[in-house]
């Protein structure tokens, strides 16, 4: 079951006279809602934290809500990091899962105090001549063909995962970074994406707490926080199930209790770097129609285009949609739902049967919280739209303003076209 | 055969000095030197114009090239409306083939005096509204079923399509627009992407015509202009084969001669509204070999990554990559070439066999002059960069910055953030 459109149909009437559509509009009280739901599963931790996986929905206002009930941030990029920090976030409590990594991302990463990532052995050749050296380093470890088997599709087979160590690597590296100097050690996988089966992330868990004691029992190293990574799914069909937090909590606990406890390897912290699972569920892209059109079928086109939602146009997936005010009338009309891109998969929806649409009326876009507004391009010349946010107590406020036609050339110089 | 990067490695040691990599160049002479072949192909015509597809490559320093030699302009936005003005091209040398169309693209489109081209029979109630009352309209019709054996998969069977008139559509629209004052008329179609097999534009250019003189027939409307859309194709192979242009123009002129002249219905004028086939193979994203990784796979990781283009990324699509002055060492290492995101699918090619490539090496993508730099999204707080072109005095010039930090953050009130 997703999460109910928290407005009414009057709250929004009078949203649209202050804010055109389209736009997405996020739930801060969910949001905050789910990381304290996530952060209590785990509460049999010696110590957990959610690193927010910015990418999912970059906007510092969403991050500063979440830093303010003691969310971390993961990033993995320059701009990410930079939000983590106008958001509040600081040192350790951010985490930097880059790959292919650049100086200037390092450098800004040991600036700011944050737990650097390292995707890649020969990453350390690069902190090294970089001259950077923090106290805590955590390694991205890729289990490939122990996991393949059971993986799902999104990331896909681990072998064919550009990120990570091999084991064979895992261990060479923290052997390299302990005579390097460094003190503290983290270990981190992220092996599935948008996976709603509790059964894979706890046998992540699994095999990280394994690795733990491996690594121990090899190198003398102690791991101080295992990094179990995002990749927790959620529904976007009112058919599909929400995790049991319950669930996943009580199977990495138990892989806890008899790889690390019976071990003697307490304590160690665990984290996850949930972006989808904390946001997805708390968006909504509020867009009016504004076109029918009946030729070998029948189409609706809407205000709002892929440039606000790519995931339906690229991956062919599913967003709810319902037509605001007319949640209980019949679904007996069958609709493509399109944008106006210059591309036939501008389509929010394909074959959907919804109430008879008229011009005007409001769409709502279901769990856009995440990967949302953050992957719209610009493509045929379309703007990306306004960001809101229905705030813990009620009011309303645009927290990214829409992008206009100024935005769209600021990287052109039509002075210098006029001598061209 | 695809086209040969047109700078020797020297030159490009030189160009890298000033600006930074990754950058798509782009080879002024290539581009215009195809729009000629085109035109020059179709000189038997009455009257023959490429409306270039600004969406392929909108940059308005290379559409103010093709300008220069006559080029019209295919736009489907307002931003494509405003590049086509500001690169000099103007009133029906301006053809807005747009779809779900806004009023405020309307009202624009009119003021430049562009040809409006019609998706829907509704838009026909949105102009009369608007009171916009043009000298001349062209319709966009969709054959559906007539077509959708032998069609290629790239824009779908056309009944799936969200683009066009039905055939009925078609003519009761004509009829309409005749009785609402307008004087001129355009027949439009475009049904195909991608496609080199010269038979399907053909086969197009014949419905076409047999539905011009269905409309001389029934409505005594004389059609004055056939488009025939674009998606003319082009090799992303060397073992893929180019189009053979005069076998194109051969085919069209056939059906011109047995259709149009034979019933007394010249002259009338034939277009095209090529972006792919004229800008494509003329553009090269030039990106730095930074990091070499070896797990599970080999993996060479570049500047650039998917936000330079998305193709490879979302598609799958295949790219020629080279490495510069290695073109003739054998290509014995297979290679994946991936960009930076926390996507898996940020690679430029999969197991792709390659020179031995070191890093500092630079990379050739090649055929990245269409949907290239204009589909590259921010997506991970990644940014798209620099336009260069070769110019025909063999000069290159920065034609677009790349963008910077503040770009990215530019809809962001980071002032607002601290009251929050």
């Amino acid at each position: 079951m997703i999460k109910e459109f928290p407005l009414t149909k009057a709250k929004i009437d009078e949203v649209i006279t202050k804010h055109v559509t389209p736009f997405h509009i996020y739930d801060e009280q969910g949001i905050i809602k789910t990381h304290e739901n996530l952060c209590n599963a785990f509460s049999w931790a010696h110590s957990f934290k959610n690193y927010y996986a910015i990418k999912a929905l970059p906007n510092p206002y969403i991050v500063k809500s979440l830093a303010k009930v003691g969310s971390g941030a993961d990033c993995s990029s320059l701009p990410e990091l930079i939000i983590a920090y106008k958001a509040g976030i600081k040192g350790e409590d951010i985490f930097m899962t880059s790959n292919n990594t650049t100086d200037e991302e390092f450098i800004k990463a040991s600036e700011l105090g944050a737990i650097i990532n390292l995707d890649d052995i020969s990453h350390i050749d690069d902190i090294q001549r970089l001259g950077i050296k923090p106290e805590v380093i955590s390694l991205r470890y890729n289990p490939g063909h122990s996991r393949v088997q059971g993986i799902n599709d999104i990331i896909g087979d681990p072998i064919e995962a550009k990120y990570g160590h091999t084991k064979e690597q895992i261990f060479e590296a923290y052997k390299r970074l302990k005579e390097y100097g460094i003190k503290r050690f983290i270990l981190h996988a992220m092996i599935v994406s948008n996976e709603t089966d509790e059964k894979y992330h706890i046998d992540t868990a699994r095999d990280l707490f394994k690795m733990v004691k491996e690594i121990h029992d090899k190198l003398e190293i102690k791991i101080e926080r295992v990094n179990l990574g995002g990749g927790l799914g959620i529904p976007y069909k009112d058919s599909e199930k929400e995790m049991d937090l319950n669930i996943l909590s009580r199977g990495v606990k138990k892989y806890y209790d008899e790889v690390i406890r019976a071990n003697n390897l307490e304590p160690i912290a665990i984290s996850t770097e949930s972006g989808r699972y904390i946001t997805g569920p708390y968006g909504w892209l509020v867009t009016k129609a504004i076109h029918h059109k009946d030729t070998y079928k029948n189409y609706i086109g809407v205000d709002a285009t892929m440039s606000d939602l790519m995931r339906p146009g690229i991956y062919g997936a599913y967003h709810k949609i319902t037509v605001l005010g007319k949640e209980n009338q019949k679904h007996d009309h069958k609709y493509d739902i399109t944008g106006s891109l210059c591309e036939n998969n501008d389509k929010f929806a394909i074959d959907r049967y919804l109430p008879k649409i008229q011009r005007g009326d409001i769409l709502i876009i279901h769990s856009t919280g995440a990967h949302g507004h953050a992957m719209g391009f610009n493509y045929n010349g379309k703007l990306r739209h306004a960001e809101l946010v229905l705030r813990t107590n009620k009011s309303i406020q645009q927290i990214r303003r829409a992008e206009n036609i100024d935005d769209y050339f600021r990287t052109l110089d039509f002075d210098g076209l006029d001598r061209f």
